[in-house]
């Protein structure tokens, strides 16, 4: 049996079974009348956001796929895949988005049963956008390639696959394009009602939070949703999307190699190393799909996340033995090496998970010096949130240097087994560029490893708005205390696997680079050397425009966060006042005789975050291109030039990314460790001063973080896109 | 006559011109004995703290000069030169304090009498740093240089310059190691001291700034010297010392091709590659001392910066002209494109200026944004204020892009123009490495010509602690307002000189990264490629090991921020406990009494900044030296690796420094903008929350940003120091 005919199977298993967990979550009931009411005024808001959001968003995608579809070769098709990525990556982000603000309102009336009916109620939720993201990019990439390799290019069969992946490539580039405004977009969203309303409402009002008296609590539920759910839906689609077609694209030197002397492999046999990559993503949606279904509680009294944990493990396990299978299937001798290098990955997504929860959980040093700093006021709190924020990047660069090594080690070390032996009567004879190429495939099969847990760990991640939104719901229809409290587990739980799920993209993204690299070096090669990849694999820094695309590279990352910071600010801003106008126009508010204006807040914090995503998202865009136009123009080396940009904004944004996250991850929880309890709880100056540095962090671990993975990954779509633009110039 | 000769006179002129300046300041009166009772606090402050930094400093140096003696070739020069390279950095360091620490009184005498007596007193006791410094270092350099090649090495020439400059760069080394920690902990001293008095005083107390009610206030004003002052003056020790050997280094490279086929200079003739670099600083000390002459105000109602502004043009101006004179003779037929590239580096200097003003002055966007935000709370100024903060790293990357690749295109066209001309009967045929080394030497001119105009940057830089000194004295022994007007916009205009030191040191690092890689990749040439450059010249980001490199780069200057920000956020924490106990313990300091304990509060900071100066300043010798030896222990390419991690390690400083220098610079003049009237001014909760940005800001600007420009030359000094020892594995 061909094993590529899982991929398909795969897709659709997993499409029908986010179709059945939507059926399985919408059967529930729907609560009490007010229930109803909060859960209807947040979907309603929620959707008309994500229309907008995506009108905007298609219409410049629009524009753009035309440019691309003219200027891009092979014309137009890599203008079309542009277009059809970002319309899978919207849709994607669609259906998430709609079970999700479908399933908080389930997770609420059934937590007035059961925690376990609550838990699995809210997880199948998110699983339907874990699932469906996965299941509709795999998809997406194996039906663009299918298409363009069997109905539109022909020729010979590595000219036929490289024509594919190129008008495949633009798939990858719209996903991330697409993914890169819903994150923005909603990540501003998100955080200046988030921001608004507790400031003037917890600070200066003195109310709670979810509190129905707050003008902005309506908006800050729809936040979550439009913020977490839709945006890092998007995100993962984009990584799913890009980094299966990168590592399509390596595989295909090693097609070259492997179809050409001594070897003279069949297409059929060589196209192994191009499928692999949609082989190994196939299992890890049925991995994930049994890990899903083992998410229970079997007791009130137990923690949640243990329920959570055991899925997530079980998906683990499940991965590991579907990799050997598939490893073992398709690199017959070699296999051994690639089965190292994908547990590498795996190993890298758990020890992420644990540096992770040491820096952003009140058990460990740092949250607790955090909270303790809150004790001398703001300005404290402040200064050792950041050194906190920065020091975070450490144990995780080591972690990805020590993968990265290994991985690349172990593709290496499968030359190395090549290299030598006697294939047909004649001595394999490697050359140094063929070893890079395995080492450089050794990475993509590590990273494969690692998402292997994907949408698993994508269910996880919208799981945290469900619940948050639950929780909302059941304060704001003040149901009795100990419903409240099984909603309180659940949201903190929900709290815990979101800063989880931005340590696992952003280490996913670090990972990837490397392969990302190694697909941009191939085409650099088509484009330029003729395929000779020895001549196209360097990024020599000692290259002035080299370097100076570094500098501009690193300098793009910055500036990116500071375009999504301010954006945040100056919607936050515009929310502040308006919650303050509120709360002084009408006293009645406070004294619970009148509703605030919820609508007009959510109106703001939608306009708010559409005008503000639109000049950084296309940043990311605009600066490589015109770089490497202007180097082109130079007469410099522009290929060259631009991967030194690309590397050095992929290092810069892994260490700005992960800095905010868990910056803004172990500041939140400084502020919960106060409140439960440490140096005199809540309404201290300690309180106030941690509120503070919660408040800073929102707009980095929401905002300015999560949307930098995505830029990482969309630098990288996009110089694989316009390289050939830079040659031809 | 021989140019070179220019070296040592201008270099005991300098000194000489110090001296002169000393008497000049030293013969002022000192004020009434209130005045003289407070200045003499802060000097035995600021001068126990000096003594036992510098005991620290001499002892861990006088360790690590044993280890390099035995271990780095040539054994045991470059360990010497180390110790003495630390050394007289130390003693640049404490000359520069012992004067500033006496201007300050007599600045605040002179101030009674005329704005101009005050405005050329303080200016001139910061000169005596700017020409110690620069003669210091000029004369250590040189002085090194010729003992080594006229009494210590011997054989043919080159070997001799080479050996020497090998045994030179310990000097460089020594330097920047003893600058780092004089950075840093000048750096966590005054930041301490600052936040303490300011939260609790200021904003707890709500008594005025330099309150002599305020038990840290000594502290404060101790700190405004040894951070500033002495740190400032340590690192562009070093500055200079290190860029000048760099650029040695690589003139050694084109003191080898003239001395070769077909040129066949002499080697009187080829060293002017050798040499130029410290012909061009003895110039710069001649017109900085013209400059520093010309600083005065003739009428009383003109802004004081218009003073230093005409000292600075007509600094800039003989620099110009001096370099015109230098490369004239210098560089014969070549000498435009070298004239060309200093140009570049003045330009560049001047440019930096602009940017740093419109960032951190109150008169533009940003500054104004920040003071906007402040109305909302000290989140949204936090939030906006760390948008700034990042923002302001894309006008200065722009700058020095432009800079390095015109810098670079001139040595380039140099050599082209040289290429295919006929000497000696024979067509010149340079190779692409020498091509390479004519454009590194033109980045080396480039910085040559921004550090021309070092000496009276540096004593502009020196001017502001002794002028916010002046006015704290003026302030505590409650002069009359008239007086206290003066010293105010003395001070104003210190802050902003400061500022723009700060922006000229990064900038300037920027551009000698560049010389220092070339000084790096020349070296790495020597020990392992026989000399062949052409194998040398390379920072493949390609290979897995660069990568790991850059990664562990960018990382080492975000964990050494962190340990940075952190020591002032602990001793500052300390620091306010010791506030608030004096201010609890004893009622009657608040009603005037009795007198605060200032000496406790001078001592804490002393004790806060020593024990955390340690770990951050070895992190950066440890750091790169392990990964060396790690990776030369892995069979990687250990020198190609240490390089990805030098060249990414200095982008990502460069960021990080910026981010740091121009957020805090912002924040400072937001609440100064406020307290001029915006938004309510003082008393206000747009005013505290400005106050807390500002506090934030401080440990940014202070400690952390300037530290960084010192890491950023440090690394390149270490690299350049134990390349040997990687490539001896």
């Amino acid at each position: 049996m061909d094993i590529t005919l899982i991929i398909p199977i795969a897709g659709f298993v997993g499409l029908a079974f986010a179709g059945y967990l939507t059926w399985y979550v919408f059967k529930k009931d729907l609560g009490t009348s007010d229930m109803q009411e909060i859960g209807t005024a947040i979907r309603q808001g929620a959707m008309a956001y994500m229309k907008r959001q995506y009108t905007t968003i298609i219409i410049i995608s629009a524009i753009l796929a035309l440019l691309i579809a003219a200027l891009i070769k092979p014309t137009p098709y890599v203008g079309l895949s542009f277009f059809v990525g970002a319309a899978a990556s919207a849709l994607s982000g669609y259906i998430g988005m709609y079970v999700s603000v479908r399933s908080n309102i389930r997770t609420a009336a059934a937590a007035r049963r059961s925690l376990n009916e609550a838990l699995v109620t809210s997880f199948r939720g998110g699983a339907v956008s874990g699932m469906g993201v996965v299941s509709l990019s795999l998809l997406g990439v194996a039906g663009i390639y299918y298409i363009y390799s069997n109905f539109v290019f022909s020729g010979p069969s590595a000219e036929v696959a490289s024509s594919a992946l190129d008008a495949a490539i633009g798939f990858a580039f719209g996903a991330s394009f697409a993914a890169l405004f819903a994150q923005l977009g909603g990540g501003i969203y998100t955080k200046a009602a988030d921001v608004g309303a507790d400031l003037v409402g917890k600070i200066e009002a003195g109310i709670p939070e979810d509190d129905p008296r707050n003008p902005a609590v309506i908006a800050d539920l729809v936040g979550d949703n439009v913020g977490d759910c839709a945006g890092r839906g998007a995100d993962l689609f984009e990584s799913t999307a890009a980094e299966n077609i990168g590592a399509m694209v390596l595989g295909l030197t090693l097609f070259k190699l492997f179809t050409a002397d001594p070897f003279n492999w069949t297409t059929e046999e060589a196209l192994v190393w191009v499928f692999f990559p949609l082989v190994a993503r196939s299992f890890g949606i049925f991995a994930s799909l049994a890990g899903v279904l083992a998410v229970k509680l079997n007791r009130e009294d137990k923690d949640p996340m243990s329920g959570i944990n055991m899925g997530y493990y079980l998906t683990c396990v499940l991965a590991a033995i579907f990799f050997y299978v598939a490893t073992y299937y398709m690199f017959g001798d070699l296999f051994l090496y690639f089965f190292g290098a994908g547990m590498v990955g795996i190993i890298l997504s758990i020890a992420i998970v644990y540096i992770t929860q040491y820096y952003t959980s009140g058990s460990w040093r740092p949250v607790r010096e955090i909270a303790e700093a809150s004790t001398t006021g703001p300005a404290t709190n402040i200064i050792t949130g950041l050194s906190i924020a920065m020091e975070t990047t450490a144990l995780p660069v080591l972690a990805i240097v020590v993968s990265l090594l290994g991985a690349f080690y172990l593709g290496h070390a499968a030359a190395s087994d090549l290299d030598g032996s006697v294939v047909n009567g004649v001595i394999v004879d490697l050359t140094e560029t063929d070893f890079l190429i395995f080492g450089f495939y050794g990475t993509a099969v590590a990273t494969m490893g690692m998402l292997a847990t994907c949408a698993f760990i994508l269910a996880t991640d919208t799981f945290g708005p469900i619940t948050d939104n639950a929780g909302g719901i059941i304060e704001m229809s003040k149901q009795p205390e100990e419903i409240r409290k099984r909603t309180d587990r659940l949201d903190a739980c929900g709290n815990t696997t979101k800063a989880l799920t931005k340590g696992y993209a952003m280490a996913s993204a670090a990972l990837a680079a490397f392969l990302l690299f190694g697909a941009y070096f191939e085409r650099v090669a088509a484009k330029k050397f003729d395929g000779d990849l020895s001549k196209a694999f360097h990024v020599d820094l000692a290259q002035p425009e080299v370097f100076a695309g570094g500098l501009i590279g690193a300098m793009l990352v910055f500036l990116f966060a500071s375009l999504a910071i301010r954006a945040v600010g100056k919607a936050a801003h515009a929310m502040i006042n308006e919650v303050r106008r509120q709360f002084k126009a009408d006293p009645g508010i406070m004294e619970r005789t009148s509703k605030p204006d919820y609508a007009r807040c959510v109106d703001i914090a939608t306009k708010g975050a559409l005008k503000a995503m639109v000049l950084p998202a296309l940043l990311p865009v605009l600066v490589p291109v015109g770089f490497g136009i202007i180097m082109a123009a130079l007469h410099y080396d522009a290929p060259q030039a631009v991967g030194g940009l690309l590397m050095i904004g992929t290092i810069t944004g892994i260490m700005v990314a992960n800095m905010f996250n868990n910056g803004g991850g172990a500041w939140d929880n400084g502020k919960k460790y106060i409140e439960a309890g440490a140096y005199g709880g809540k309404k201290t100056p300690a309180h106030a001063a941690a509120v503070v540095g919660d408040t800073v962090g929102d707009p980095l671990k929401d905002t300015a973080g999560p949307s930098i993975h995505v830029l990482v990954k969309l630098l990288s779509t996009v110089t694989l896109v316009f390289v050939g633009l830079f040659v031809s110039l």
